[in-house]
């Protein structure tokens, strides 16, 4: 940890990968879940690979891609100014200030911010829920995190194309309800699946989160990966699981 | 079976539900897989049902449904005559004539056939590759039946769009890879995923097959069901699969 750091009185501090990595959360917000550790650890990153967390939140997708797989490049987009804060507080805390730009932006203007086709991995842990239907409740921090308020899953779609070129990867975590939704939508940018991964959080439920990966122009033929199970039979993560919390996991 | 009944030469008799279905296969041509008896189980169908099977080859789908599960009427529709007049006789045998009708016939032609909305539940195990891939050997039987040779999944979609009113139901099995360009064609005919069930070999293995229902006009919303496993760790079918083949099964 970086010498001389106070926790301001609003803050908590999370640690991850046996306490070598420090995750800033506002006490009262959307707090980073399992999802992100799902889907840093599931998204193959390259050394070569300039990457972008589209809604970064706390930027716990960034400080652990940072961490565990050393990228050319990482950039968090957030959109609302204090969860901006709080991600460059836990970037600078990790002294990853090199490695991790955070900006605080709205990803609709990401023309405005990037030129076309200036990364190679675009990856999003989205919030899953359409405005029109759900327990929505409070236009504040956790609502923008979890509803589709500042942005919907075609201003998604259509930032990530605009993001990247031919080849480049779109590496996402949903519900695997608005599957069909979100494949129509990839296609219209033309962003082909080519990977989907369900989670289930035990042997015998229904799948409740779906990680994808889509690439720009790509060849049509999804590969479908066995399921990934959470919990064991005794409530304990699963050792794949167990693994990513802890170590350098992956697919 | 019926009195009098005599297998042709270049003809096989296969029993299904502990020897109380008959169905005829040819020796030489294509054979019906266990993705006809998964599909026929999976298939929900009410006693008030209107049924059409797209593609029936040797009428398996149809005499399993009607065996199991008595709907008000149902329809095969095959392409290939001598499938055809296979299916046929395996009704007679089974005593089926008054309960299902074989049609000779291509479905790309299904508007001169039927009327629109004439159906509740369309059911279809179509081939599973594109002509332009795959080791797609001989313009034969087998060939039809799994390249699409005599129709693709556009000419599928759009039959059974035409055959169903609102809140009709297409239920089919295909290969997971697939996926992304069926939820495009079936979006394009207004048919709404919304019930999704992978099958895999084994339980440390990928799906290689999905079983789909989709809805006529039906709300966005996909339920993933927890995957189907067909062999357990000895080799033999799960217990669910089991009682598929020998009893009356279903999701």
């Amino acid at each position: 940890m970086k010498d001389g750091f106070k926790l301001l009185p609003d803050e908590e501090l999370h640690t991850l990968i046996q306490d070598q990595l420090y995750i800033l959360q506002k006490k009262e917000h959307f707090r980073f879940g399992i999802d992100a550790v799902l889907l840093a650890n599931w998204a193959k990153v390259k050394s070569g690979d300039e990457v972008i967390d589209l809604g970064t939140g706390s930027g716990i997708i960034p400080l652990l891609i940072a961490y565990k797989k050393r990228p050319k490049r990482i950039v968090g987009i957030e959109i609302q100014e204090e969860m901006a804060n709080l991600a460059e507080r836990s970037v600078d805390l990790n002294n990853f200030a090199g490695e991790i730009e955070i900006f605080c932006q709205d990803l609709r203007n990401i023309r405005e911010i990037f030129l076309p086709n200036t990364f190679s991995l675009v990856v999003s842990n989205p919030p899953y829920f359409s405005v029109n239907r759900g327990e929505q409740s409070l236009n504040d921090a956790r609502a923008v995190a979890r509803h589709e308020i500042s942005c919907n899953f075609t201003d998604l779609a259509e930032a990530a194309a605009y993001l990247l070129g031919t080849g480049g990867r779109f590496i996402m975590i949903h519900k695997p309800e608005r599957i069909p939704e979100i494949f129509g939508q990839l296609f219209r940018v033309r962003l082909e699946p080519k990977v989907m991964c369900l989670i289930q959080p035990r042997i015998d439920k229904s799948p409740n989160l779906v990680l994808l990966e889509a690439v720009m122009d790509g060849k049509p033929g999804l590969k479908v990966q066995p399921n990934l199970v959470i919990y064991d039979e005794s409530g304990n993560y699963t050792p794949k699981v167990l693994q990513m919390y802890n170590g350098v996991g992956g697919r």
